[in-house]
C-alpha cells in the first residue's frame, strides 16, 4: 500500500477540473462482474445504449471477455490516458481503486458505493482519506454514494439501473436546464417532468456524499457551458457557504437564472439547526437570505421549482411588475384575483394609453381592461387574442402575463396557441399559456406548435400564477436590493473600544454603538458614587441608573435598573438600594459601576440586532419591540449590505408595519433613522469578525426626522 | 296575450319538481331553425347522438320537416304531456314561449337564451315576469342564460355547442360526482379534468341567472338522486343562504359530501361587499363560515375543488387524525414536513404498538416510523409497501395517507400499486398515491388497475397534501362544531329593556348585558350629581364617570369619560367637567345622564362582537384589543351557535393566542369565561332578530377562574 498524501500538510491544489464526467475521451468501468444483470454490465450497456463513442475499458476480478471487450484483472492493466473510471466496487475497495487510478493517472471517477459518511464516523474519516488521495492525485471524484448522473447533450448516461434511453438534447431546442441534485428521486423526478413537458435538459448530477466534488462544482461548470440556459438545484446541505455562493454568482453573471429547492424550513427542522448552531436566525433562514442575496431563486416546492424552473429558462429576466391576465371565463377574473393576492402579486389596471389601444378593437360591451375578459369573442374572432396578448404585455405596469383558456377542439386548440404567440412574440416578460381542463391530453398538433416556439404551457391557473408570483418576488427583491448610488450611510471603520471575549457590559456595548454614530442616551459608567452625582449634574434630572458587569445579563430581574430618579438625594439612595439589590440577587459580583443615564422620550420600541452564522456569515435582524417579537415571532431577517430602500422595504413588510406608519394618532416612526442604524449595524459585523452578536433591544423611534435612540445594547465576541 | 297571473296574490306553490330536466320522458326544441349548424339542430344532435329513446318533438316558424322529425309552427300544435321544453329563442321571445308551454302543461323548461337580469334593471324585471309565470304554471325553469348540461348517468346532454360525447356513467363504477355551476368555464373544467382522472360524473348542470331553480334545487335533488356520491359546487352569488344551506344540510343527512367553490375571498372582493352591505364581516366571510358550519367543505382554488373532490367522493368521511406518509424516497419526507406545518396539518410519531408491530417487517437499518422511508427496499422487497401502509392506517393518530413513489417501469409501477391497494384495503381513512415523474403518462395497466379499484390517484406530492389538509381541517373543524351534551351555558330566553330603534347608549348596553348575566362594573346610571354621590358612595371609590346618550358614539373623544375618581368632592368637581365637555364638543347634546361605574382590575383586553348578516344571519367576532384587532386584524368570526369547546378553539386560533395562554409572567386568561360570553351572544342574536349588533370593547379578561368584565357595550337594534 502506498503512503496516503496528508491533505493538512500539502499545498491546497486548484479546484477538480470536472470535465472527464461529462464527455470523457474514454472510459473505464472497474469492478465489472461477469454476471448478466449486474450493475457494472448495466452501466456499459447504459453508455452503448447511448451511442457513446470512445473506447470503453472493463476490469474485473474474473478477467476473461464480456462480448468483444477484454476484462483486464488490475487497473494497472489499463491503458495511460483514461479520462473517467466509473467504480462499481463496494466501500472496502474504494480507497485502493481510487490510488490505482491516480497512479494509472486517470483524471476523474465516479464512485457509486454507499457506506462512507451517512454511516457515521468511521465512515466519514475513510471518506476525507479517499478525498485527500484523489485531491493530491488530481483526480476529479464524484460520490461515494452518487446515484449516477445524465449527460443528455452528448448522450453520455451512467446509471447503474436500466434506462428507458431518456431523448438527447437538440441543441435546435435552444438553452437547456441543468440540474444538480443531492437526491436521486427527486432529481429524477424534476429530470422527468421537465422533460414530459418537452423542456429541453443538459445535464441531471446527483452528487451523493460530496466528498470532493458537489453542488458549487456543478453550479460552476453549468455556469460555463454553452448548452445551459438556467440551473435548477436540490440541496439538502450545502457544504461551503462561500463556494456555492460565488458560484451562483458566476452563473448570474452568465445570465443563468438558478433556481433553488432546499428543505428544512418547517419548525422542526429550524429548531432542530437552531439548537445546533446556538445562532439567532436558523441556519435554512440564513441560507435562504444569502442564497437570496447572491441571486438565487429559492422556491419551497416541488411544483415550484419544475415550473419556474421551466418558466425561467425560457424568460431569464426575473419581472417586477405586476400579472396580466387575458382568459375567455370571467371566471377565472375573480378566482386569479383570490389567488394572487396572498401570494403579494397585484393585477394592476391597465394604463390608459394600451386601454385606448385595446378599445379600437373590442365590441363595445367588452372593456378594455385587465383582467381581459374576451369572452366568447374567442369563438368568433380569435385574433382578439394576439391583439389582448401584445396589448396587456405592452403595459409598463405589467411585469408577467397568464393566458387561461377552456380547452377547445384541436383546431381551435391550435389555433389560439397560435394568436397567443403572435401576441407574445418578442415580449421578454414571462407569459404563460394555461389550457384548461387539466388531465385532458392535448392535440398533437398543439404540443408541437408550443415545442417549436418554446412556449410555456401548463393545465392549472393557480398552479401558473404560483409560478409567475414566484419569478416576480425574486424580481422586486433583486431590484431591491440593487445598491443605489450614495444611498446608504457614508460609513468608514470604526476604532471599537478594546473588548475581551464573551458578552460585554451594556455601557461596552453602549460605546460600540456611539463609535458606529448610533443615538444612545446621554450618559456614562460610573464607578462611584461621586463619580454618578457629577455626571447626573452634567447631564440633568431625571435619571437612570443601570447596574453594570459583563456577568449580569437579566439586570432587570435583578433590580440593577432604577428608573426616574429626580435628584441628587435620590440618587444617593439609589445608589444604595441598586448595590443592595444587586449583592442579594447575585452574591459576590463584581460590579464594572452603574450607568447613569438621561431619561429619554417614550417612542415606538424596536428591537435591532445582528448574528454571525457560522457558515453563512453576519444576518441582521429587526423587529418590532415587545409583543411583536415574542408573541408573533414578527421579525424580518436582512443581509448585511443591503442599501437603505431596502432596508426601508424590510421595515414595512414587518406584520406590525402598521405602527410604523402611524397609527392611533402617533406620529410615523422616522424609518431613514432605522436603516441607518440597521446599515451601521450591517457595516460593522461585516468589517469586525470578532464581533459575533449584537443586540439593541428597545431602539426607540421618534417622528419623521426626529431619530433614534439605542436604550440598550448587548455586543457579543469571540 | 294571456294574462299575467300575479306572482305576489297567488299563494306560492311547493318547490318545482326539476325531474324533468335530468330525464324527461319526452322533449320538445323550440326555436328550431332549418339551417344546418344552428344552435337547435346543434341541441338535436346531441341528443340523438347520446342515444335519447324518448321522443323528440320540433317547433319552428319555418313549418316543414327535419330529416324525418315534423316541424310544428305553435306550441299549442304539441301533444299533450310533454315533460321537457329547450327553448331555442331570442330574450324577447321567451315570455310567450314559456307561457304557452305553461298552457299545454309541459312540467320543465330550458332557456338558454341571454339578456335578462345580466343586462340590468329592465332585463331583470323581465325575467322575474317569466319566473313567475313558470311558478304559477307549475313549470321548472332552467336559466335564463344557462349554458346547458349534462346527465352522465343517462347520456342526456342538454348542449348547444357540438360535443364530443362524455363517457356514460356506468354503474359499476360506483358512487358518482355530481356538478352545479354558475359558469360554464369553470363547471367545464372541473367536469373534464375529473373525467380525464377517470372519476366518474352524475351531471354537471349550469344555472345561469337561476330565475326560478339554482344552487338549492339541484344540490337537494343531487342529495336524493341514487348515482350520486359526492356534491361539488361553483357558486358565484348565492341567491337564498337559508335554502342553500338547507339543501347543503340535506346532502350531508345523506352522507353526501359537498364541495363548493366561491370567489369573493379577496380583500378587493370583499371591501365592495363590505361598503354594499355595511356588515361587519363581508358577505363573503360570512357565507364561508355558515356554508362551513352548515357542512360544506369550502375550497379556495380550482385545484382543491378537483382534487378535494375526487377524494372525499372515495372517501366520504373527513380525516381528524395527522397525516402518514410512506415513501421510497427520504427527500419527499423533509418536503412533506415542511409543506404540510403551514397547513396546519401534523405528521404525527407512530404509535408504540404500530411501531412494534411495524419493526418485525424491517430491516435494522430501517427503523419503523412516520414518515416511513422504505428506500431501495421497495425494489427488492416490494410487499413492504402493503405492510407499511396498512400498518400506518391503523395507528390510531393517523387520520389520512400519503404514499409517494417514483415512477418505475410499468410493471413495476402496477405491483408498487397493487401492494398500495392491498395495504390500504378495508380502509375508511383518506389514502393517495402519488406515482412522481408528474406529466409522464402512466402505463395502461396501472390505470386500469387504479380505475378498478378507485385508487385516488395523484402525481404531485404537494397537490396530494394540499387535498388531504383540506380534507383534515374540514373534518377537524366539523368535529370541533359538533355539539357536546351541556357543554355550554344553559341560557334561557334573556328578557330586554325596552329599546328604541338605533344604537344604544352604554348604560342600556349594559342593561342587555345584565339580562345575559354577562359581568359589567358595578354601577348605575346617575341622572342628577346627586344619584352620582349616592351610586358612588354605594359602590366604594374610585369611580369613573362616563356621560351617556345614545347620540354619543365617540364619548372619550368628547371628554366625555374621566377615569379614577377618588372621593365625593373630585366626583362634584367630575360632574361639572364632564358636562362642560360635552357641551362644548357637541353643543346641544341632552344627555340621559352619566355612568358611575366602580374602576376594575386591569386585565386582558379583548373584543366580543355580533352583527347580523342581511343574508346569512348572525355572526359572531371574537380578537384581542388595541393593535391585535386594528393593526393586525387579528380576529375571528363564529357562528352563533357553537359548543363551548369549539368557541374555545376559535380564541386559541388568534394570531395573539400567546397572549391568551399566558405571556411575560402574566397569567393566562380565563378562556372559559370568554366563551361563555360569546356563547351568550350567539344565544342572544338567535333569540331576538331586532338586535342587529352588538360590541363588546374591551371585554377585559381575569385570570383562569377569576371571569371577564365587559367594561363597554354596543347594542343597535333596528
Amino acid at each position: 500500500m502506498k503512503p496516503t498524501p496528508d491533505a493538512a500538510t500539502s499545498t491546497p491544489p486548484a479546484a477538480p477540473d470536472i470535465r472527464p464526467f461529462f464527455r470523457p475521451a474514454s472510459v473505464a468501468i472497474i469492478g465489472m462482474s461477469s454476471k448478466p444483470g449486474s450493475a457494472g454490465q448495466v452501466v456499459l450497456a447504459n453508455l452503448v445504449n447511448g451511442g457513446y463513442q470512445g473506447p470503453i475499458h472493463l476490469v474485473g476480478r474474473s478477467g476473461g471477455t464480456l462480448g468483444e471487450r477484454p476484462v483486464l484483472t488490475d487497473i494497472s492493466q489499463l491503458p495511460d490516458g483514461i479520462e473517467l473510471a466509473i467504480l462499481m466496487l463496494p466501500s472496502e475497495a474504494v480507497r485502493d481503486a481510487v490510488q490505482a487510478c491516480v497512479a494509472k493517472g486517470i483524471r476523474g471517477a465516479v464512485c457509486f458505493a454507499s457506506g462512507f459518511a451517512e454511516m457515521g464516523e468511521a465512515g466519514r474519516q475513510q471518506q476525507q482519506e479517499i478525498a485527500a488521495i484523489a485531491r493530491a492525485g488530481g483526480l476529479a471524484l464524484l460520490g461515494p454514494n452518487t446515484v449516477g448522473y445524465f449527460n443528455y447533450a452528448d448522450a453520455f448516461y451512467v446509471m447503474m439501473v436500466p434506462l428507458v434511453l431518456p431523448p438527447r438534447l437538440n441543441p435546435e431546442d435552444g438553452p437547456a436546464i441543468a440540474i444538480v441534485a443531492q437526491s436521486g428521486g427527486v432529481g429524477a423526478h424534476i429530470a422527468a417532468s421537465l422533460l414530459a413537458r418537452g423542456v429541453p435538459l443538459s445535464y441531471m448530477m446527483t452528487t451523493g456524499n460530496e466528498a470532493q466534488t458537489g453542488l458549487a462544482e456543478m453550479v460552476r461548470f453549468y455556469a460555463a457551458d454553452p448548452h445551459t440556459g438556467a440551473i435548477v438545484i436540490y440541496a439538502e446541505q450545502i457544504r461551503s457557504a462561500a463556494d456555492f455562493l460565488d458560484a451562483a454568482r458566476a452563473a448570474r453573471t452568465q445570465g443563468k437564472p438558478v433556481i433553488m429547492l432546499h428543505p428544512g424550513r418547517s419548525e422542526q427542522s429550524q429548531a432542530a439547526a437552531q439548537s445546533h448552531t446556538g445562532a439567532l436566525a436558523g441556519n435554512h433562514a440564513a441560507m435562504q437570505l444569502m442564497a437570496r442575496h447572491a441571486g438565487v431563486l429559492v422556491v419551497d416546492t416541488l411544483e415550484e421549482v419544475i415550473d419556474v424552473g421551466q418558466l425561467m429558462l425560457r424568460y431569464p429576466v426575473p419581472p417586477t411588475g405586476g400579472l396580466g391576465l387575458v382568459t375567455a371565463s370571467g371566471a377565472i377574473c375573480g378566482l386569479a384575483q383570490d389567488y394572487v393576492e396572498p401570494l403579494g402579486l397585484a393585477m394592476p389596471a391597465l394604463s390608459a394609453a394600451q386601454a385606448e389601444q385595446l378599445r379600437e378593437h373590442l365590441p363595445a360591451f367588452l372593456p378594455p381592461r385587465n383582467p381581459l375578459d374576451i369572452g366568447t369573442l374567442s369563438a368568433y374572432q380569435p385574433s382578439i387574442l394576439a391583439t389582448g396578448v401584445a396589448t396587456l404585455l405592452a403595459d409598463p405596469g405589467i411585469g408577467s402575463l397568464l393566458v387561461s383558456m377552456p380547452m377547445p377542439e384541436p383546431a381551435a386548440s391550435v389555433e389560439w396557441l397560435d394568436y397567443f404567440l403572435q401576441g407574445a412574440a418578442g415580449s421578454r416578460k414571462p407569459a404563460i399559456y394555461v389550457m384548461q381542463n387539466e388531465d385532458t391530453p392535448p392535440a398533437d398538433a398543439f404540443v408541437a406548435l408550443a415545442r417549436k416556439h418554446r412556449a410555456v404551457i401548463m393545465r392549472s391557473p393557480e398552479r401558473a400564477l404560483r409560478a409567475l408570483a414566484c419569478a416576480t418576488r425574486f424580481g422586486q427583491s433583486q431590484a431591491a436590493a440593487r445598491p443605489a448610488a450614495a444611498s446608504g450611510p457614508a460609513l468608514a471603520t470604526a476604532v471599537l473600544p478594546a473588548m475581551r471575549p464573551g458578552a460585554q457590559a451594556e455601557w461596552m456595548g453602549k460605546q460600540v454603538l456611539r463609535a458606529l454614530a448610533i443615538p444612545t442616551p446621554a450618559g456614562e459608567l460610573a464607578r462611584t458614587l461621586d463619580d454618578a452625582l457629577q455626571i447626573a449634574a452634567s447631564i440633568g434630572y431625571p435619571v437612570v441608573l443601570k447596574a453594570q458587569a459583563a456577568q449580569l445579563a437579566h439586570k432587570s430581574d435583578a433590580g440593577g435598573v432604577l428608573l426616574n430618579i429626580a435628584d441628587a438625594p435620590a440618587l444617593r439612595s439609589a445608589w444604595q438600594t441598586l448595590h443592595d439589590n444587586i449583592g442579594r440577587a447575585v452574591p459576590g459580583l463584581a460590579l464594572d459601576g452603574a450607568l447613569v443615564e438621561k431619561m429619554g422620550p417614550r417612542g415606538l420600541e424596536l428591537v435591532v440586532g445582528a448574528s454571525r452564522d457560522p457558515q453563512w456569515g453576519p444576518i441582521l435582524m429587526v423587529g418590532l419591540g415587545g409583543v411583536w417579537v415574542e408573541a408573533l415571532g414578527d421579525v424580518q431577517l436582512l443581509p448585511p449590505d443591503l442599501p437603505h430602500e431596502a432596508i426601508v422595504g424590510k421595515l414595512l413588510a414587518l406584520k406590525g408595519n402598521k405602527l410604523l406608519r402611524g397609527f392611533r394618532g402617533q406620529p410615523p416612526a422616522d424609518l431613514d433613522a432605522v436603516a441607518d442604524v440597521v446599515a451601521r449595524v450591517g457595516h460593522l459585523m461585516l468589517a469586525h469578525p470578532d464581533i459575533t452578536e449584537i443586540d439593541i433591544n428597545p431602539l426607540v423611534a421618534y417622528g419623521p426626522g426626529r431619530g433614534v435612540m439605542a436604550l440598550d445594547a448587548l455586543v457579543v465576541t469571540r
